[in-house]
């Protein structure tokens, strides 16, 4: 039994998971929306994906908000894959059918390569319980060591996408790092009681 | 209590979801075939089609029937969308891993852009009960102010493709026509009890 | 009731489900990884790969191990599929995360057209009880008369994504083989029990 007097541990010691591995995930939000750039929205998507970071034990390493332009867009995510400013980049908005939806042709033009299987389970968990999930044409994928993925434009949209990209978050961006190999961690997961 | 003299209500008032918004769907219905081009098959899909439309108070604003090749696929799906036919058009057929099948790659030379996860969900939805909905090579996207949605050639894969599609169809061609925002459409359908 | 000193029949015909139709698949297996082509690890994937095969009734046609390069990798897959050494390949490993895994573009380098709706299939099952799934980017389609099938380098990844696929292989094949048309297997299986 433990000592109550001994120092309380790290809150993640006291989890029934086991404690996620290495340092704290440095996370960029960029919130892509006309409305916000021009200062005529609050950035509710944007604060949404800023307080999931601080839930997962993150920092928060830029944050900053786009116009629903594709130059702007590329031009950040560029820049901030390239300094190696965060280890994963959310961006929020721009990801729906309408014309000045741009957010996935912009991030594709700045991937190395997609994930389309980390979109697919962001809408496929997301869908199950708010079908119109399936509207959202985000994409997701890696640009040197920094992992990008694209959530929508809608507070709550931001919250339930990013719940089910939780449990394969830390995991995917160790691999991009090159922190683990894709054996390591799939080896790990399934000797540990991994859902 | 209702008074049972009182005018019967438009059925849609009635039910237990809200009133769909706005005018009645226009939708246009390409059949993609061969053998039904020809003649020698009756357009089980294209009526599968069709029927459903009637039962969501829409309007089959065109019907064709193409043969399984690129060029009169392409010339009538840009047809219908450069000349504003069509809010939303329905392809069935063409879908699958036989040489012949092309109805994908006719659609996405079509498009504007792709929406994936509307034909993700498409599979998805299907597949849980129907494996081989895995096959269906099928896209979606938009073209203009037109939602383009590719069926499977059988009259069953068409219903059940179609039941999946639903759920998310309105909302779908409101935000392409530009009647609402995707943020509209978001908050409106959270803040009802929108499964 | 069955005499039983009457010959043991086959497995297949005592199983609920109607016997798999036509010749036994030809499978191919194609191994990726660096580890493995130097004789470092054991080809655990590439095994469980061909212990599958064995448990469908198929033959293994051919086997190799090739670096995580893409000119090793597409010229296998060219070979196999143009001289029709077998109705399906399979590969294993280089579909994650890190910069050595090309599986995904040389696949997609030999393929005449993706069927999309198959990777997606075997990450959403998969995915269902092992999130990770989602990190797979494996593709799926189709070179002349073979389907091409990318597996994770995993052997338990292997064997669940297998499992994924297994209800839709023997058809997928048969369709790629034109031994049937999409309408034939799709109208069979549904007058089937097929789940």
């Amino acid at each position: 039994m433990a000592d109550p007097r001994a120092p309380r541990p790290h809150a993640a010691d006291v989890s029934s998971d086991p404690p996620e591995p290495g340092p704290a995930l440095r996370v960029a939000v960029l919130t892509i929306s006309d409305a916000t750039s021009r200062g005529e929205r609050a950035d509710g998507s944007g604060d949404a994906a800023a307080a999931w970071v601080a839930t997962i034990g993150g920092t928060v390493a830029a944050r900053a908000v786009a116009s629903d332009d594709v130059v702007p867009i590329v031009r950040l995510l560029v820049a901030w894959c390239d300094d190696d400013v965060a280890d994963l980049v959310l961006t929020t908005g721009g990801t729906g059918l309408s014309p000045r939806d741009v957010t996935p042709e912009a991030t594709r033009a700045a991937l190395d390569r997609e994930a389309p299987g980390i979109a697919e389970r962001l809408r496929a968990v997301t869908g199950a319980t708010f079908p119109r999930a399936a509207l959202s044409r985000g994409v997701a994928g890696v640009r040197g060591r920094t992992l990008v993925v694209n959530l929508p434009g809608s507070t709550s949209g931001v919250r339930d996408m990013l719940a089910a990209f939780e449990p394969i978050a830390r995991h995917a961006v160790d691999i991009v790092r090159g922190d683990v190999t894709s054996h390591d961690a799939e080896q790990a997961a399934r000797a540990g009681a991994v859902r």
